[in-house]
């Protein structure tokens, strides 16, 4: 027993079966730094604390559900302020950068960095990097005050604006020593975090005393360990107006359909929880459950049978449901116009298309069809209450990794405690719906849908996925990851 | 001067230029109509009012703004309870049919008219006609009593159903006939009423006591004469969350356009209001004022404008503008796809395209284009409390003029009391968004768009619509018909 | 015929009862003021508008339902822009004060001003007077340009601060001359507006050369003439949540009793709307209509009745209803304790008290009563896209009227037309709701409560307000003045 | 080591310090049960999971946060359908009964067991009984069906009614027997919990085969072991609604100042976290934190101070904060009049009064106080997105677990998992805001509030709360609770 590791992973395993899953630290590279005490410890606010500071051995165990028999399993670093800090406040300056498309909370993660920079360890120098990655090569910063970004929470957007993509390691590290920056704060997806991780590399490459850390940004979802990203509720809330009317659309009419494209390109988390809450839902369609549209147990004998029972249907589908029987369906059409074609690539146009050329060319049975894509009406507003505390504590728990001097880490709540996570941990897999798990499961019973799947399939999804333990523990077990 | 008319028009003229449209009534075709006391002069509600009846001779001027010698103009008859009525309250069987697209409000006015003829004539047979015109053929009825409909008005939608088209005259005259209806409640639009115009005639080409009433609906406020229509306030305040999200999308990314596709086949009233109540649009289209893509003046030009001076804008594009380029755009595309395609022939998607086409190909311009279509999101809603008592008074003085024995006539407020109009008046023409008006100008200088006009087709313009009088009197001079 | 008139009102008369009731102009008592084209001409959004201009004789007629043979009334000048103007752009030196209590749209109006004078005028040099009139005597302004004022639509309450009473005429004169400001836009109630028309007056005693145009705000709805006051349907749509909630509690227990309290000190409107929007509601009680506590057709009755039928009851109440009764409970108790029972001048509060007192004491039927006061939860929202449509038009009015050299008025809509009205206009009386009117009769209808009339009462009251003439014009005979 | 235990707690002990506190099952008490295979295994929304029946051995760790060397401590059982059901369908016969005050989410809980019962189970006997305990003596009852229950969650409030107090076990279990029911859910706070253990108790003593299933309803968070409780999300969302109408009040206006009474009679989470999640707030106070209003430290100082430095602020008040200091001021008054004081008793008046006569009377500084009490309106909306999800696997856990034969507990999420809870981990103690913990201080953070106490008190309390380990497990150590 004892520490094993690289730059990736450090590993400290104990009795039980207890497995510590470290994250990297400044004093792994740089040697001879020098600490301070927290200042946390004269802040009028926090001198009250019984014990404010976390142990040194303090960790969170990722395993919940046990056997009176079963080994401890893996455990994270809990987040949270330490004793002793490795930044002095005045030589403190952190840059923030958003990347990727909007998500409800990302103006309260930038004001919580700036003002638990400010208030808990009176840092004043923050830096806004202005439009994502390739901000970073641009003369157009913002300077980020407690002042500045008072309000923002009550926006939706990012004020400091974001975009996909314009990754280059070597100038974006350039700039960061350039600028003098030593806390780079990363809000992003799966995408940033690996970039953000490659940042950490060449940082750590360079020598530079600099703490590079991941916020993960996901309103879909996807990103594994953490109990849930910021946005996701809100999202989840927000997409029940869309449901409603689609609800009400279908009702009105005679065969009246109303179809609902949720996000979710890879994970169909929004699109389950958002059936789930709804009611109204007779069909949920996610990329984790493949379906066919013709045929017996195909999704057009399911719309018949709703309509003749009930006069009525709601179908919700995420934007990543269905995509082979879309690629099939484009290949199959003449490329020549490829702006009208273009438009097909949307499984939510395309979708409507199919159902209506089924119902209209090869059957008796007319339908009224009503399509609503609320993406961006979701990803816009701002964050809800809920969101709005979980932001704080992400972004309290980010400065106070790295004000501690750890790096290369992305920061979540896990199991409900928020916890330091090494990037390899949330950049390898991704957050998917497991359909042979129980959520699904009460799904399915909720919509009364069909599974899609005929007798052979299921028995061989479980035995693929079969793991070699009775202890089963699929991602979305989590009964109330919301 | 006197009563002169036909079936349509009825006209009473007066002295200085007094001139009295009326509506048809019971008694112009059928002898001997019995009449009974308003049972409201015994209802413990009403009995405290001064003067509850509308007294014979009230009418509601046209005309608001005058000049010291002006002719006094058309007036409409004023709605409301009448000293006699013409049914016997045990005698009414009523009927209700909602026609066309959803609007906020129909549960609304279904609601008022059930429970007004119940609580203020003791009238408790009303038939709700399932799925619009074509239910009239159907055996599927709903009775509508106060308890079923005590609840509907907190719900978007329409409870009895709704359809488009499926009117056949004569079979629907049968089917009044048949089952014995004497008042005839129609909820629908423009073509809606005309069919009411027709079913009417042929009620009283056929001699039946049966009165026809329409009650205009119309989401865009496209229908002439009446101050607003329901649900068309509703409509603009939930436009507004799809124009603030449009507007978060773009301000968050570099050259970001937001793109909100609004109602309005003929009228763009709904953009009009929402593009001035909001203040973030930089662009507003209506189907009324014609507009141009490339060159001097036109859309792509103000869009490179825009973005270089502010970085980002929102465009508010209502579903019928720009009717013309789009249908020589389709004419010029290869028609081989039609799935495709036709998904062009929305306004929405179509301008996202040539906007997308013109920055990416011709142009090194880099956008980032959202799209929004909120159009059954905001259908769908339940009416707001302005609605509500606006549709609370539309049925009740659809109701009162019933009684009165009146028929063959809409009802609606104007210049803020409530009238009946003769159905001609509101079918022989549409309401539309004045360019040459200053609501329009209110918009173009909040929105500093361009006008898409060049001097010499202003003048044109001016020319063309220039009436002959000094007093102009367009149909959006009314400052605040909302 | 011809005009006559003084410093308060100018009358002019014309054929068939024709009257003008016209508003002072600075040349009224400014001789050889200077005029000069308005800048509108040769704005590119205006120039393509048919005729922008307001004719010279262009009036506004207050009476809507007519005879064929009635007198043509009172008219008032329309609002908008003139051919010429008073004041030359550079020169113009404006200021706004906001007074009294806060009503969703304050910053709207605001807005707009400034947005309307700089865009339409080129004026840029406008003052925010900090916290109502006892602001003029401050040193702290704030500069208001169309930046500052860009997103305040958007918040509640009033950027500039506000307060009640502290007016000073003569040292608010001396301020306005001081600071050589020449437009004084003053946005309040009645109090406030009374204020205005004083100020108005010692500015024209002085022969200042500076227009005093008053914005009348009023939550209740309380001002004569206009159609509606801005904040007013924001209001109503609020208060739903209230009753919404009222309903619910009531509902969910036994003998559930559910009150709200509105706003209205004086006019019970928005508690009527309100109800009649609702529908939820089975008594509502408003300061014009008396009501009684114990005995026959009292208010206990009723509750005891309601419970026995329904099980559950939900009570509206204005702020200003059963003032008389509130006082006498009042007197009745021993006056030692001030601070409890200054509570109870509250009537909400009271009635609480009273209806668990009768309840409680002497009775045996025990009751749940939930009281909900939503006043500051109202008031304090932004305006709704309707209110912020209204409060465009508002303010430009105000603003084309100063600039056109107009003074000594205020701005509003009658029936639908922005108008110019004098001052004494709606300062001398209030707007009330008419019990003996229509609208009063149909919440009685909708509610079912008693009329807490005897018939001896109702004969007299209609003697009482019996006007001379036939034609009955209510101030809410307005069928739709919301 | 192995099983120990009596009626009230079953423990089993294992390796390295595991404990399991089980809870008890019907066959503790009955001899020769029959069993079932679960109808599950048949159900095709299930048939796909891959093992959809929780393990016999499956427990909960209640402890997150461990060190290497920990003992694994205390654990609970796994909730979830098991293999075997103790109730064949047909057999089953269920009532449902709410108590306490309203909670958003009450609704969706009865739907859920209604259709949980029916779905997964084929259970069609499911009785609401009427208002609370008292309703078991009554003869109303519902007939819950899944038609009936079908929309009742958008709908706040409970369909069922609901009472305080009325229990008489004895009478209770009479009913219970008298009408052959079997299983007993029974949805409460504390106290009705407390009644719940006792009806397990007398049920087990008569050897009655009826499970009895206690569903934690709180909305002030304060039941100890679960996550949080339904209806908290729900409630902290809404009540940003007053804080904002205080902000706004307090900002546009000198001196303003916003009171808002939260709930919370024994436990400050709502006010803590509505505060977290608002950012607008400077002064937040629980029933937990005592505070003085006079002297150095206390609130008038502070709310002086901050009104000289920020011209207004906004202050949230638990409903149970301050109760020391409210029976202290009521003592001191005049005792007489009964009526006003009593209002005095709500901490919310009481705190109003006393800011506004110590400004008022002992003061120059005049400020302008604005109090809301959203209570009523926030307990009655319907629960959102979030709680929807939270109700139905609440539901269907307390379901799973009476048909598989346990009995005398609690449902609820323990670190995101649903567990059996035994009735007395949650009645004997309460869940409370632990002052000395990190959360807290985060608001005193954001806030910059006194803490209220002298440093001689701070360490007092330290040393008092000091538990004999290092490690720290606050209930809110929980980071994300919520």
């Amino acid at each position: 027993m004892g520490v094993s590791g690289d730059a990736k992973m450090k590993i400290d395993k104990g009795d039980s079966g207890y497995v510590l899953e470290d994250v990297p630290h400044l004093s792994d590279y740089l040697s001879d730094l020098t600490t301070y005490p927290n200042p946390l410890q004269i802040n009028p606010a926090y001198s009250v604390v019984r014990q404010y500071f976390v142990n040194e051995g303090d960790t969170v165990t990722q395993k919940i559900v046990v056997h009176k028999d079963s080994p401890r399993g893996a455990h994270l670093r809990r987040a949270g302020p330490r004793q002793k800090v490795y930044f002095d406040s005045d030589e403190v300056h952190a840059c923030i950068v958003t990347c990727g498309g909007l998500c409800p909370g990302l103006n309260t993660v930038i004001r919580e960095i700036v003002c638990g920079l400010y208030h808990m360890y009176g840092v004043n120098k923050v830096l806004g990097i202005d439009g994502g990655y390739s901000g970073f090569y641009s003369r157009n910063t913002v300077d980020l005050t407690p002042r500045v970004v008072n309000d923002i929470h009550k926006r939706g957007g990012t004020i400091i604006g974001t975009s996909r993509g314009g990754h280059d390691t070597s100038k974006i590290v350039d700039s960061i020593h350039d600028r003098g920056i030593n806390q780079v704060y990363i809000i992003g997806g799966d995408g940033t975090q690996k970039g953000a991780s490659v940042i950490y590399e060449e940082v750590r490459r360079r020598g530079l005393k600099a703490s590079v850390i991941g916020i993960p940004k996901t309103i879909d979802n996807d990103i594994p360990v953490i109990d849930r990203s910021f946005g996701f509720d809100t999202a989840v809330e927000e997409a029940q107006r869309a449901i409603n009317a689609a609800h009400v659309e279908a009702e009105s009419i005679e065969n009246g359909i109303g179809v609902v494209k949720l996000m979710g390109r890879y994970s169909g988390f929004i699109a389950m929880y958002a059936t789930l809450a709804s009611r109204d839902v007779d069909c949920c369609l996610i990329p984790e459950s493949p379906f066919y549209l013709e045929g017996r147990g195909g999704l057009f004998e399911y719309i018949e049978k709703r309509l003749k029972e009930n006069g009525h249907m709601v179908i919700v589908i995420a934007e990543g449901a269905g995509q082979d029987l879309l690629s099939e369906s484009l290949q199959s059409v003449n490329q020549q116009d490829a702006s009208g074609n273009k438009l097909l690539n949307d499984v939510g146009l395309w979708i409507c298309q199919r159902i209506k050329d089924h119902f209209g060319r090869q059957h008796k049975m007319s339908i009224n069809l009503k399509y609503i894509d609320p993406t961006y009406m979701i990803r816009a507003i701002p964050s809800n209450a809920a969101d709005n505390v979980y932001c704080t504590l992400l972004a309290q728990s980010a400065v106070h990794g790295a004000m501690a001097g750890f790096t290369g880490f992305v920061v979540g709540p896990v199991n409900g405690r928020h916890s330091y996570i090494p990037f390899n941990h949330i950049t390898e897999k991704q957050n998917n719906v497991v359909i042979t798990d129980r959520m699904w499961a009460r799904l399915l019973s909720s919509t009364n849908q069909p599974s899609f799947m005929n007798p052979k399939d299921v028995s061989e999804v479980q035995k693929e996925e079969q793991p070699p333990t009775q202890l089963l523990e699929g991602e979305n077990c989590k009964d109330s990851s919301f």
